[in-house]
């Protein structure tokens, strides 16, 4: 009886947490999407008040009760415990740090994000660098009050992706990293050079916008649960229960920008739109961690979006809203949309080279964590690596190492998930082929249902009721490892160039 | 000392209500203007909460002792004790109505407004006379808890609009009304009838959207700190500090529907943008009442938006986007869109006749209150009006006394704030003459800004500081009347009209 008490008022605790989360998440889309300019400064103010009346209820002596009752208890079913483990993670996260020097953190991550900007406009890194030692020294200080066994950057890293750390993402790290620089190797040295001259054109925004509504509800992104709009940068945002969007950007001169982007955040929206209804008000109706998200979105992308099944379908339909495609066969327009060409910006590299990409950000986080580089050597290092992985070489910081504004918010150990989605989304292939081998000819078809079907079963229903490690194994029966996505790389890109 | 710090912390206490009605507005927008259809219910859940939070606040022990103490204190200036005056008048409201009857109250109207719409829709009275006597007797006792002198009725009066009584208004109405019908009788008896024919056309929506854009923007209102949307019905709402937007609903058939509900709207939302700032976080930062929020509508819809003048400028510009309208000239125009015609529906209602269905609507109320007419004599009491008054017959309930919404969600005595918008507006409009006698002659070359500037220093600017009884006092040297709005449409529709 007492247990039946104490989980009732639990989950109404948890119900009332979820709430000032979808009032945030309402708040920040209407920021990026909508808000008139004089309004963004008092919106701010208005996010931080409510941040922190939601703070104040994770960080509660109350939850701390709820904590230690459920997780201790023999009677707490999966769900009731996965809800305890969740909100500890974010209490211990929070409790461990002294709250001045919390508040000193908030005022440094703001101050950092200004300077950035302003270091990025003028490709001049010695402005940003003093903000960078500082976050990075709160950092450390913070890793110390939660403690860690083997690395420093363990603590980083499993924030994001619980379970992770730096030794199991060495070994995989490497593997991908030859493999990808094998293959990149071979694409160079192929005499096969697909052309893709075809997509320097113009691409009117409403035939774009057409194109990619048409391919979201084919993907079985429900229109009547969310909505696409435009904002500068895309992202996926959940605001309540049934109502998850997405937004784009529309670029005249870029095919491929927009679509790729709405493939991609309609991966992450199906994810959270098919997560179970009877995890709603638990705070466990999201994703396992952010690889697993990013695995979906991937998937959904790469894997199926620039796949030769998924083109057979709306390549018709394409060339109808684009004439200029007409004269362009199936084939070369696939061969033209998967063209290797190792860049310097990671947000606009092709598939394969992108992983390298997040590969050089995890080498330089562990490198600044173990204290085995200053940040003053940064830049020549991102230089060095990026040229001797891709072969590329960044003329000033702006396009190097401030290209990314994770770091000037504190967002250390977040990179390596952008990666390990890659891996994730192709085990989740394989383990899906197995179950249904004809999943290309369905995609061929336009039945993009069966595969959503076969992820919402296996991976979204139970939204984040499985820690990452233990759904990779529950889905695919192994271990996270990179050898079906290098698998995979290697049967795309020999067909492509020929080898 | 005491004074100062505890006036440091009541200001925080109060920013931290707004922050929450800032946030409830967004979500309530949202709801309206963006929200996919699956959406809504989750949404009411989230707006249940935050407004149950924001409620805790306004009616907590710690409000009730700054309550106290500002409104005791001789120290207080005048925003200080305003701001503990609205603060008490939202406490007592609440906190002498017993928490389980409010309680049974709220789901009573969430179940009348249901009734209401089903009852709408077969236009049938009885489905919905149950639940309106129920919130009739539910108001009723509140009326007890509260208290009240002379009539029942005042107590809900004041809520909208402090300080009216039933004694005031009904001498100002029947002044009104009488002259309402006198006039009407008038414009029956003259032989000139203006044409409107050219007003039954297509009007393409994007032409709408532009000219409502720019007479928005001639009236100053700020779109970098605002923006217009699409709803089914249109409303302002304030988001926030330098965020008040506006919503309208384009007819393709209706060339006046949008373009003055913008109007409307656009001066609600002028008022808005023109408080001054250091009300910020004050809960002050609000119209001083309905009625005078609504005089600031009015007077820019009708008394500006529908003058010679304001289409002597603005025509030439209407002529390009509607061609149709070249062969008609300014004249002619003029009077199409102000011939009067008594018609059933309130909101579609001629600028002369809409203040006798308000009439219509607070005459019944107050026998409701009274206690001089049982709800089941409503529906014939109402069309004997509508007869008697406008000279027209609903022939079913739903254009007749199930219309409206507000009495479904329990808003007994918010329709005359209404009508006192326009003698409200009238009486403002007098004033500024007085200060600018010219005024008629700066719009009619498209200046509105000298308009927006002086109700900027008379009303806006002040937000709620002041009781309105006192603003109207103040910036007209009188109390409400009826006599410059009735003077107004004697002068208007004797020209149109020739008589």
């Amino acid at each position: 009886m007492e247990f039946t008490n104490k989980l009732k008022d639990f989950k109404i605790y948890m119900k009332d947490i979820e709430y000032f989360n979808c009032a945030l998440s309402t708040l920040y889309w209407d920021a990026r999407v909508s808000i008139p300019k004089k309004g963004a400064p008092y919106r701010g103010d208005v996010l931080g008040f409510l941040s922190s009346e939601m703070y104040k209820r994770q960080t509660s002596p109350e939850i701390k009760s709820y904590i230690d009752y459920f997780l201790s208890s023999e009677d707490a079913d999966k769900i009731t415990r996965a809800m305890a483990d969740q909100a500890k993670r974010e209490y211990d996260r929070s409790m461990l740090i002294p709250e001045d020097r919390y508040r000193a953190y908030v005022i440094a991550v703001s101050e950092s994000e200004a300077a950035w900007e302003q270091a990025k406009d003028k490709a001049d890194f010695n402005l940003f660098k003093p903000h960078l030692d500082k976050l990075i020294a709160f950092n450390r200080e913070f890793i110390e009050y939660w403690g860690y066994e083997d690395s420093k950057y363990d603590k980083l890293l499993d924030y994001y992706e619980p379970g992770i750390t730096v030794k199991k993402l060495d070994t995989i790290f490497t593997e991908l990293k030859d493999a990808i620089i094998s293959l990149l190797d071979r694409i160079n040295a192929s005499q096969r050079k697909p052309n893709n001259a075809f997509l320097r054109s113009d691409y009117p925004v409403d035939a774009q916008r057409r194109l990619c509504d048409s391919v979201l509800k084919k993907m079985g992104y429900d229109l009547n649960a969310g909505r696409v709009d435009v904002s500068v940068h895309p992202f996926t945002v959940t605001l309540g229960h049934n109502d998850v969007r997405i937004t784009t950007h529309y670029y005249i001169k870029e095919f491929q920008s927009a679509l790729f982007s709405c493939i991609h955040e309609g991966g992450h929206a199906i994810y959270e739109q098919n997560i179970s209804d009877k995890l709603t008000g638990t705070m466990l109706k999201t994703g396992a961690s952010m690889g697993i998200h990013e695995s979906q979105s991937r998937l959904y992308e790469n894997i199926i979006g620039r796949s030769r099944a998924f083109w057979t379908y709306f390549y018709p339909e394409t060339q109808e809203l684009f004439p200029q495609f007409k004269p362009i066969p199936l084939d070369d327009f696939y061969k033209g949309i998967n063209v290797v060409q190792p860049s310097l910006i990671r947000i606009e590299s092709d598939e394969l080279t992108y992983s390298l990409h997040i590969i050089i950000r995890y080498e330089l986080e562990k490198a600044i964590f173990n204290g085995d580089v200053s940040t003053e050597e940064l830049p020549a290092l991102w230089n060095k690596k990026y040229k001797e992985y891709l072969g590329v070489e960044p003329q000033n910081d702006s396009e190097g190492i401030l290209q990314d504004m994770h770091w000037s918010s504190g967002n250390f150990g977040y990179f390596p998930s952008y990666a390990l989605g890659n891996l994730y989304g192709a085990q989740f292939m394989q383990a899906l082929k197995k179950d249904m081998p004809d999943i290309a000819q369905h995609i061929t078809k336009g039945d993009l249902l069966s595969l959503n079907d076969w992820l919402k079963k296996n991976i979204h229903e139970h939204g984040a009721v499985y820690h990452p490690e233990e759904l990779i194994k529950k889905v695919t029966g192994e271990k996270l490892n990179a050898k079906y996505f290098i698998d995979y790389l290697n049967a795309k890109y020999s067909d492509i160039y020929g080898f």
